[in-house]
């Protein structure tokens, strides 16, 4: 940056809502977002929900021209959605899975089978950058917004602590290797959420939107609103301004400054047209980087006493997430001893009926072995359900030992 | 390290082979572990396959009077097997898992259920520390020996190398925190492997048996010997001296240098026993960090155009691994295809017999009913194996990838 003191980065951000087949008008919106993108020539453009690789490949012949530089975080069966747009080099990329993601049973909201990662791209632009795009907190919008079913009783509150926990951690551990860190995503929090506390407060990342100078769109920087022609407006009925769950966050974390000068959101239809690009608001950010005389500290944002407060707030909830994981890997264990055990009975009767015990057949042969196959089909199934919750159990564990790992840390701090 | 101008760091690593029910004299060998590494105060000790979490308990119980710092990593159903005892505090920790890891259905190796894990901590002692311990690589030694079956047709290789890439791009990215980073495990693969090559040079990572100033032990550094009465002979024929599969690597990476001054490997029976402690060798370093006038660049080990060509052969083998996944997918769907079509066909026959078509009953019900319960099994069955890898084909993708963004970047550097 010799010559010129401060860099203007201008980033984009946007959940894209652009599943094949499912999303409603995708390949219309995605032509849209790339004439766009082309024609505002940002720095960076942070996409999530980009299921279909054919739009990302679109997207990326579109932009070759002012966006050189991109990469699509490919993973899990379906993908992670992720990719991300850079007018500087990539010099690097590394994506990181989360270990949770909810349930494989819970198909209505299908986040086990995709979106479970952050990516993490690597560009240099006068100041080395570490650029993460994740959108990994489930469930999405639309039923994390129901009020009765997920804000009063949010039964994945404990798998969205281990995510924003683990998102936090790779920042933590990832970012020193930079000198300034964005990340950007469709976060599937409320600001005052315990998740984006704990995840600001441990890695002292920045939202762009409480610290922005200038600020134009949605009323309180929402994202999900109900004038969004996409949107499912009864799922917002608590919240009639909208929700605002897609940020931005920043940090310098060497001999940088960043400060956040503008923060926009689209707002209503996308120019020319009559329809938004998402059912999400795109969030843009103008950040101004300089150069500073000495090294700051890598500072946490909040105040440690605070941050041990949302440290243990966290961990009490995924104590909480632990003891219903336990007691559902419980059930499924006992569900699969029982069909086992009517297995064995089935097998004994056979036998007994082999060995002529019995004079007669018992049983009508079509249903005994339908039962068979109901009682192979439930262990089969239980005996998945119980590793699947020992797996959770082992990872809720393994976060709430870090947990308070970091407490101690926090409080042993002089 | 004010005035103590010379760290020396003890390091023992050990693959324990501790699962329960299946290793011989699992709970001897655990204790006699434990005894040694209280008598012998080692600085850090990095274990793989305690995969009982009891073990664990036990060795933390008997190792806090000398190692009072510990971490277990849990994953998986499982568990990653992978722990760290520590004389220094344990600041933090981070588990990555490997995208890859084997076939669910090569039940036999079992890798796919367990161990796809590094996990990273950092210590301070003076340097700050990035420990990381991993058993990554599969198919563990007794099948990765045999001769005809692997070693000459290795079916797991592009696995294997999306492993140490994954594990290469994750030391690169969290490296920068650390002033010495040290890795220790048994990383399933012997010495000239493009797969070490590919760790090492991407990393820069130094092999302390090729950099010791004395060694003692087995032959060539060996770590998987005929003469260890735990491992099966016939699986080492080919290798009359046996392999050298566990490793401890280590790098500088600011302003300090590192130097191995001793490298060991246990040899035949533990000391007052008639048992080796595993059916691994145990490997002990003894490194000597200083702190240097000036920063070290993070210098890659091999010269450029050799890395650009271990890049490249690691690249190649990804691509036939990639091919091999893309027909293993094709066929999986066509199978799927198939069951469904025999289900339909069932269906159909079904619907017309109810609407009297047929005059009398043309089937058995029982072999009909068993056939379509058949069907349907396969359609399951097949449509998983599809999934499974259409996830594989993506992750080879994105590693080749990666690795043709590597050799870019190599290509481009003055």
């Amino acid at each position: 940056m010799e010559g010129e003191p401060t860099l203007q980065l201008r980033v984009f951000d946007l959940n894209c809502w652009a599943i094949r087949y499912l999303s409603k008008r995708r390949q219309e919106r995605v032509q849209l977002i790339g004439d766009t993108l082309r024609r505002e020539g940002f720095d960076l453009v942070l996409l999530q929900e980009v299921w279909s690789e054919q739009d990302y490949s679109d997207l990326k012949v579109k932009l070759g021209g002012c966006y050189p530089f991109s990469h699509y975080f490919r993973s899990g069966v379906i993908g992670s959605g992720l990719c991300v747009f850079s007018r500087f080099p990539i010099l690097d990329t590394l994506l990181y899975q989360y270990s949770l993601n909810g349930y494989p049973y819970m198909l209505q909201h299908g986040d086990w089978f995709c979106g479970k990662s952050v990516g993490l791209s690597r560009s240099r632009a006068g100041a080395s950058m570490g650029v993460l795009a994740s959108r990994p907190l489930f469930p999405p919008s639309s039923c994390q917004l129901h009020a009765e079913y997920c804000r009063e009783k949010d039964a994945y509150l404990p798998h969205r602590l281990v995510q924003a926990w683990e998102l936090a951690q790779f920042i933590r551990h990832t970012s020193k290797a930079a000198d300034v860190v964005v990340l950007g995503g469709d976060l599937n929090m409320h600001p005052e959420d315990v998740g984006i506390r704990l995840l600001r407060g441990w890695t002292g990342l920045r939202d762009a939107f409480a610290e922005a100078t200038r600020f134009e769109g949605c009323e309180d920087g929402c994202t999900l609103v109900p004038n969004n022609c996409f949107t499912v407006n009864s799922e917002l009925l608590p919240f009639p301004l909208g929700i605002r769950i897609d940020y931005i966050l920043y940090k310098a974390v060497s001999s940088f400054t960043v400060k956040c000068e503008e923060l926009k959101t689209t707002t209503g239809t996308a120019p020319g047209t009559d329809i938004p690009f998402s059912d999400h608001e795109a969030v843009m950010a103008t950040l101004h980087i300089r150069r500073q005389g000495q090294a700051a500290g890598d500072t946490l944002a909040t105040a440690e006493p605070t941050l041990a407060d949302v440290v243990t707030e966290a961990r009490t909830e995924v104590g909480v997430g632990l003891r219903a994981a336990r007691r559902q890997r419980y059930s499924a264990g006992r569900m699969a001893v029982l069909a086992l055990l009517l297995l064995l009975l089935q097998a004994a009767a056979v036998l007994g009926a082999l060995a002529g015990l019995a004079a007669e057949q018992p049983f009508p042969k079509l249903s005994f072995s339908l039962l068979a196959f109901f009682a192979l089909g439930v262990l089969l199934l239980a005996t998945g359900l119980h590793l699947f919750h020992t797996m959770e159990v082992k990872m809720l564990q393994g976060t709430e030992e870090q947990m308070r790992m970091a407490l101690r840390a926090l409080q042993e701090r002089p």
